[in-house]
């Protein structure tokens, strides 16, 4: 199996962007990483788009082939694939572009991710969203994304993991961040008192819980890591990228206060790693409901049950903390279009294991993580790359 | 790279299904497909599931999770990955399969395909299918795929590269051999004059020139080639996958006598095997429309530019001529329930290979190769067996 790294990055801003199409944002993003990896296009031999629903969101399926086609790649005919796998879309793309490079079937692969989610109404956008739970069990009862976070925030609250200030502690962490980030949806730094007194959502989630819905497209490109120096002198590594999945419906688990999907994904990409959550300097965890992003830090192995809400209460989750955490602005300040998250989530990684960081730097980190959810928990994908 | 081989094929019966749901029919092709592998089910360490749109069809992202939860395989948290890129679907994630056991990272995988479209009416349905066409320069112009193919045919026709009565003996020769197929949809020999007299649909084309609307699923298991008699004593060996993209709309080409993706995946098919067109005994090529069966056969070598036609009048493409095709009934008479064609195709080809193929049995085939399409030749997979 040939190791892989990432050569270059690139990503859209995101938000409501009413004037640009999926095309123009796919191609955005993508041509951004290829000028970033130095790559004029002809040396692409693969692509792998991640996408939850162009078929319903704008009446477009086939993307792989879309984005090829715009991106000039249909000339050669470069093959692209779609991977979908609702809000784990992009990472699961980005997975499948490692597999194809340590294949040994692609050398110079571009992955991309892209939603445009401000093309329908809202009764449509939740339509949609919810057709990611089980549809015959859960969507068709009437449960929606935030109720079921409702219940798990609920649930964890009852049980002593987290207090409800604790869980609005995630949204406050975000958002600090993303007031540091220029592709940050949201740029304003916000407080506990903000999340606590907005709109109820699904109680207790208020509207600051919740991520919001976006357009945007993000790129990376990936080669051979003995191959990357050719085409920029700071590569970063693919040291692991693990897959799990869990059940669809969340009445069938057992434990709803932990994702046993991320806890597998991450033992997995650990034990490739050769590493232990100790080691990592930053992340980028999948907060689409701010509850998420506690049951992250605990899967992941960062902070022990029932220790995560106050780690990020006491500001152990930001720039200078034990492990710097959604140094983008997380889901919920960065924005979350779908099928590009897990990728962007690749993105900033990169970004900060180069030392690109900017304002939101973690100093001389060299191990990071991604971890991307698809689902309640049903499908999770953590990604640890180095700096080399 | 590793060698991967086929060591367990399973389907369900093609057509309007309407006792069984998109989950009932994923579980009984994935289980055929297990129990044909010899496998209790906790061998498997990853699965890829093909489908084109449960989006829309029955309101459900997410089907990776859904079939990997209902094959009770969310208990060992295996990860499940959809693709999607159209009447390719299934194809492409046959490849991933192929390329995630290439790469080391996975050992035993089960590649399913599945569609369940009869739920919804023909108006829904149209408009499903035209998705995959270029929504912004096609579908929203009122062309359907039938159209795009019917153009095809009238260029072909006008150019002489096949009569009108050779573009329908396609469907002869698969109805031909979908009589043989226990599965298939259509169990009726029919003639010339069925095709050429019944319904217009898009002139030329008539109703006995369109595949049919199906539901249905198929699944391939697959392993490292060195494991393979540890579960079977006839593994199939999978020699070449390769993928290519064209434009996704049709009028961007120079030509569209011929699909430069087919040409393209092909003819990296063929020097990955190290073989050539003459030496394949047995394929399955994407009969969509019947002028796509024509292109197929000239695109893939068997027969010259304007010879094709007339070979299929002639008998060569069926069991007993020059390469056996379709032997399954295609997608014409075997039916076409988008996500799991390009998988029931491997399927197809396993058993020939094997010898299992019964009355449509071709004897002593040592390569076997299938096409699939998605969209209008927007992106071609060519997959090449051998028997071992």
């Amino acid at each position: 199996m040939r190791e892989v790294a990432i050569i270059g990055v690139g990503m859209t801003k995101f938000g409501e962007l009413w004037g640009a199409s999926f095309r123009d944002l796919g191609i955005e993003a993508g041509m951004k990483a290829m000028n970033d990896a130095n790559l004029t296009g002809s040396e692409v031999d693969g692509m792998f788009v991640g996408n939850m629903s162009s078929g319903r969101f704008i009446n477009q399926h086939h993307v792989g082939a879309l984005i090829a086609d715009y991106a000039g790649m249909a000339s050669r005919n470069v093959p692209a694939t779609r991977v979908e796998a609702a809000g784990a879309s992009g990472a699961m793309a980005f997975r499948q572009g490692v597999m194809a490079v340590a294949s040994g079937m692609h050398d110079i692969v571009v992955v991309g991710g892209a939603e445009k989610m401000t093309d329908v109404n809202d009764d449509a956008t939740n339509s949609i969203l919810d057709s990611a739970t089980d549809q015959q069990w859960e969507a068709s009862m009437g449960v929606t994304f935030a109720s079921l976070n409702a219940m798990i925030a609920r649930r964890c609250i009852h049980d002593g993991i987290a207090t409800r200030e604790q869980i609005a502690s995630v949204a406050v962490n975000s958002h600090a961040h993303g007031a540091l980030n220029p592709n940050a949806q949201f740029r304003k730094a916000i407080n506990l008192d903000t999340v606590l007194r907005s709109s109820v959502v699904a109680d207790p989630l208020t509207v600051f819980d919740c991520a919001p819905i976006s357009d945007g497209a993000a790129a990376v490109v990936l080669c051979p890591a003995e191959m990357a120096k050719k085409y920029t002198d700071k590569p970063v590594k693919v040291v692991a990228s693990a897959q799990a999945s869990d059940t669809l419906a969340l009445f069938q688990r057992n434990d709803i206060t932990t994702f046993a999907a991320t806890v597998a994904a991450a033992k997995r990409a650990y034990s490739i790693a050769k590493i232990g959550p100790k080691d990592i300097a930053v992340a980028e965890v999948h907060d689409h409901f701010t509850i998420e992003g506690i049951l992250a830090l605990q899967d992941l192995g960062f902070f022990e049950r029932g220790e995560a809400g106050k780690a990020v209460m006491d500001g152990q989750a930001a720039v200078g903390g034990k492990v710097a955490v959604n140094t983008s602005g997380g889901l919920k300040a960065c924005g979350h279009p779908i099928g590009a998250t897990g990728v962007a989530q690749v993105v900033e990684i990169t970004k900060q294991l180069r030392g690109d960081a900017d304002k939101r730097q973690v100093p001389n980190a060299r191990y990071g993580l991604t971890q991307s959810v698809g689902g309640t928990g049903s499908a999770v994908i953590v990604n640890i790359m180095e700096a080399v």
